[in-house]
């Protein structure tokens, strides 16, 4: 039986929130059956409202049942569970409230760990509060929750901002892809496959793509959303993320240090894109009415708040071109989208083809070896291979086979941990390797800005998709001009 | 439905032989029943003994009651089988006697393929036989079954007689290895897939090794097996051609011409093994008493009919150059032998270890891919790699894991055909790829030929093993002195 080694108060700032609802308790309910909580530490609840501790339990129980999916509660994991959870009232906007949270901890006892799951703009007053009540030790920790600001300039704000209190080895960026199970085994088959590893570049490896589709639409967010935009939404952290991830140089050591400065120097061969190549390297779309599944559903601007004259796009797709020794001439295409046909998160590794085809009586063409990395809706890795159909004959009979990499059925069909699960426990561990550096974040900002900016050179509205689709047929063309194609079309 | 293309009529010379009552004759049985034989096609048994015709149907009954495995025998397709077959009585040394073939045979009617399952100190003498009733047309085929000759003098020899009635496009030299289902699936695999293709040599392979153990002795056959011994035996046919088919180049087409001129190639590119390097290179072993399973077994010197003199060699073990671009440096390691403790025949390709191994803190060594093409007991492919158990944690925890490449599972559980089924199918349809070219069989001798004059020079015995056990203990030292295992030490 593991135990996490630290004793900590979990302060989550915004307990009664989305997040904390949905994805945070759940996730320290996983913990806590898991028995990898240390049996003294607590998860302190902060919010604005005035609540006795029994109610906010009701209320974290009332979530627990909501979210944590595919099983019920175990009634002792809970009893355990709820002795940890402590309310605390806190109007985050007023320094002096903070000594309530001061009042009913001791930093020397348990290693305060913060969790900012609040708007980045409350960010500067929790750390001044924090700071006032001497929760800001060497041991303490802070972890960030996107979106890390609007743009470089707003990023560096905040991370200025946090800087001050913080060191940088004491904040814990969250991006949720990297604590995803079939993240950690990509490093996995990347680095402990010679097969794999051996030519990890432009040798053998045609081009690569990551898609991220989602199927819902703006969920009533309509004006927060309208200010980020899919770009910044999903590009700027998560998929930049998962490229560095894929196409980072072998780190020397499995140590955050190692992994983060091979991930930053993707992020700084990321070739601009700028007014020269904007046409060219990318697509803007943005959806109009269409039925996803058996649903109508609205375009775009005409979701409940919009405005009539937003040209802020629900979808982009991407060539992006690594400059460096491995990743010369191989593309990188980048898709993400709301109201696409699917919710489907993948990478797929697209091996180039064979020079030549001594098949070519039963398969006129072959077709290239994939390795694909599925995020959503369900984790896993797959090769898709060649293989000969059994049988007698006297021409060999090809057959594409899918082939399982991930495994996860031989491990006795173990529960797949949600990221957060291993983020929170990554983040009590004092393991950084999982969470975005400074740098990571402003290199990101820097190649995003340089694409709004381009955008907004053009003057050109996005392009128009239905609901429901793959997005503006540009997306089908920025691959057939090179030749290629997406992985759903073939 | 498939039907084979050709009318013939397959003349069994020995078919009242081990080999066609265990092999040939349920092989055709198993065409018979996949429809793959021409309906008009005939099955002429050759023997000395005089039988009619019905006598002869009941014997292959028997043979195929005995032979034909997993499944009872098929009513309506014996029916269909057993109207093809016919009886010729022909005492093979008495040229006179093969006027009954020419009685009842039409070489415009029926293509005529004579299979030779007899010793081939006959084949000069049933070639005379076949030429004297015209048997021998353009498109008449003839297959030969090893051992073709003894060394390469004897080999060129019979090669010489039939080559001057048969041209060699007529010609198929059956080694049975060639006709496995898993053999062409290496093909499939290597040339269709570029993640296998693209670095199939030196940069990351680390070395092969190919085994082939048989817990069978001599099997009552001791002044046979002694004459030729386990080099021989084994090594000069089915090992190297195994072999050749690994190492080869990609070869321009599917067809025999290119296949084999590939598979030529790596024949030429052997190192020879000379007095210089037999010690460093080779083991001979000779079995003595010991168990077997669970049986006690004699030494190959107490085995019935032994000379106790003899220093024939039961195992053999070889370490393997080829001197060509491809594999520089990259050995192949051979071993066979009689008395092992498995039957066991199987390929595996060992690719280089990580260059470095960032995951030391929870898995000291990595252990190094590998591709595992087994050939016997059950047939398959398979690919060992490193993986991530699912799970949290700190550290990553990395498992070694096996994953089924031959996908026969996939398939429906076809049915793997037995390699006679495929080569007798190969030669009636007049496809030559799967069969051995002469100057294959010459070259592979040229090679055995020197291993067999290093080991007399030496004037060195066998080093004994006992029976059940892996071959001498310089087998093993042979790789530990390259600081490498075979398989099944690990």
């Amino acid at each position: 039986m593991t135990t996490a080694a630290t004793c900590c108060d979990l302060i989550l700032f915004g307990t009664l929130g989305d997040l904390a609802r949905r994805k945070l308790l759940p996730a320290l309910y996983q913990l806590e059956k898991a028995e990898l909580l240390h049996q003294d530490s607590r998860i302190i609840g902060v919010a604005r409202d005035a609540m006795s501790a029994d109610d906010y339990r009701t209320r974290v129980r009332e979530s627990l049942q909501q979210f944590v999916t595919k099983e019920s509660i175990d009634e002792e994991v809970w009893q355990r569970f709820s002795a940890k959870l402590v309310y605390c009232a806190v109007d985050l906007a007023d320094l002096e409230a903070y000594s309530a949270l001061g009042d009913i901890t001791d930093p020397t006892k348990r290693t305060p760990i913060s969790y900012f799951a609040t708007p980045p703009a409350l960010f500067p007053i929790i750390c001044d509060g924090l700071a006032s009540v001497n929760l800001i030790t060497a041991p303490a920790r802070v972890v960030l929750e996107k979106p890390l600001g609007h743009n470089l300039i707003s990023s560096r704000k905040i991370n200025q901002h946090v800087g001050r209190y913080f060191d940088e080895s004491q904040i814990y960026r969250i991006d949720h892809y990297l604590g995803k199970e079939t993240v950690l085994n990509l490093l996995a088959l990347r680095f402990a496959n010679s097969i794999f590893s051996s030519h990890w570049d432009h040798s053998t490896i045609d081009h690569i793509q990551i898609t991220a589709a989602e199927q819902v639409g703006v969920e009533g967010r309509w004006s927060y959303y309208d200010d980020a935009g899919q770009l910044r939404d999903m590009v700027q952290n998560h998929l930049l993320q998962v490229l560095s991830l894929i196409a980072m140089e072998p780190p020397t050591r499995l140590d955050a240090d190692s992994i983060r400065d091979e991930k930053l120097k993707v992020l700084k061969s990321l070739r601009p894109i700028t007014s020269q190549n904007v046409r060219d390297d990318t697509v803007r779309g943005q959806y109009t009415a269409g039925f996803v599944g058996d649903s109508k559903v609205p375009g775009y601007l005409d979701e409940d708040g919009a405005k009539s004259k937003s040209v802020t796009e629900t979808f982009v797709a991407l060539k992006v071109h690594i400059d460096n020794w491995r990743w010369s001439g191989v593309p990188f295409y980048i898709r993400t989208g709301k109201r696409m046909p699917q919710k489907r998160t993948e990478v797929v590794i697209s091996f180039k083809p064979q020079p030549h085809n001594i098949f070519h009586e039963t398969l006129s063409q072959l077709p290239p070896n994939k390795l694909i990395i599925r995020l959503q809706p369900d984790e896993g890795v797959e090769i898709q291979m060649m293989n000969k159909v059994p049988g007698l004959g006297k021409q060999m009979q090809l057959k594409p086979t899918t082939l399982d990499l991930s495994f996860y059925e031989t491990f006795e069909n173990k529960r797949i941990a949600d990221a957060y699960e291993r983020l929170l426990l990554e983040a009590i561990e004092g393991n950084q390797y999982l969470f975005v550096h400074r740098e990571e974040v402003e290199h990101a900002w820097r190649y995003i800005d340089g694409i709004l900016a381009a955008w907004s050179d053009t003057a050109e509205s996005p392009k128009s998709y239905q609901a429901g689709t793959w997005g503006p047929v540009a997306s089908v063309s920025l691959m057939a001009h090179d030749g290629r194609q997406w992985d759903d079309e073939s």
